[in-house]
């Protein structure tokens, strides 16, 4: 029971292992090539175990990383979407949906429900902990381009209004971590990384 | 205070980063290329939290979860090692222990020591979550090399006598895993990817 559970378990590894061909707009920093969505899910969690303290609320860090760990892992799937992108994709949530059940579809049952239900936590934004994991999320883009030169601020040409608007729920997970981003994006515009509106 | 703090944290994040440049003898499942320690660091932090049931003894997830996000930090400095020919390189544990002070030295206090500790407690595998930790972070390799046509095992002309020999302390941290893993071995042997020694 146990090898045959530890068999299934290993077979998922295995599948998520195509995380690390799912390429993201954004560049590691000072790189010329685009990152992929397995290395920038060791950041996140990286950082929200960093910055835990920054919360608006008091977190289940476990459950924190759990998602966080776990959060792009329907890219494998459905590819990544761009975050200014993602309201043009009507059948985005279904086609996600799908992915998700059939990845974690590998894992022994009990296992196979956590992941499916804290990956739906994570979306819904209804927790702490997923308003949390998602302003992580948010926010490592701007460290991201911060120190890119700009990197898909210049490259989609945004304006500081588009950039604030669909990223205000950062302020839902931690108000600090959402005046970091406010005050980034003034220095953005300051260094003419970003258009004014 | 709070922001001082928060700007500290995110210049660590930043300089970490670099970890997504650090490249590993060992390539994504399929992929020409080599993969590097940012996203294998994704790869045994997930792994660890979807195998704890496995561990032999009761565990901490969080701490060993602090621990597999920081572990290879390091190598921002030192570069990655290959596990076969760490034994060669004396001055190896002198050089990660200066890059270890440098890099957490970039977080508050409280932080540093935290992560200096917990990089230090990877190290010695003297407690609980070290050994499950270090286990974890070894059988990955079988995972990737039993998928990769036997990656480093045939790039390296490995033997299973050498294989495990440097692996065999994957069973203080997880008894079941070190089963699997000499399963894994057979199994590499029968399909000529390891030599007989």
């Amino acid at each position: 029971m146990t090898y045959e559970r530890l068999a299934k378990q290993i077979q998922f590894i295995a599948e998520v292992d195509k995380l690390k061909q799912v390429l993201r707009r954004t560049s590691p920093i000072g790189a010329e090539r685009r990152e992929n969505s397995a290395e920038h899910s060791w950041q996140v969690v990286l950082t929200a175990l960093l910055l835990e303290e920054h919360a608006n609320e008091p977190l289940n860090m476990l459950r924190v990383v759990q998602m966080l760990a776990i959060h792009d892992t329907v890219e494998i799937d459905v590819g990544d979407t761009f975050h200014y992108d993602k309201h043009k994709h009507t059948d985005l949530s279904e086609r996600e949906t799908a992915a998700a059940v059939r990845i974690f579809s590998l894992l022994p049952i009990d296992q196979r429900q956590l992941y499916l239900s804290l990956w739906r936590e994570f979306e819904a934004r209804e927790t702490a902990e997923a308003r949390y994991a998602a302003a992580v999320d948010r926010a490592i883009a701007f460290v991201m381009n911060l120190n890119n030169k700009g990197g898909t601020w210049v490259s989609h040409n945004l304006t500081a209004e588009q950039i604030l608007s669909r990223n205000s729920h950062v302020a839902e997970g931690s108000k600090a971590l959402w005046q970091w981003v406010c005050q980034t994006v003034e220095q953005g515009c300051e260094l003419g990384y970003i258009a004014k509106p």
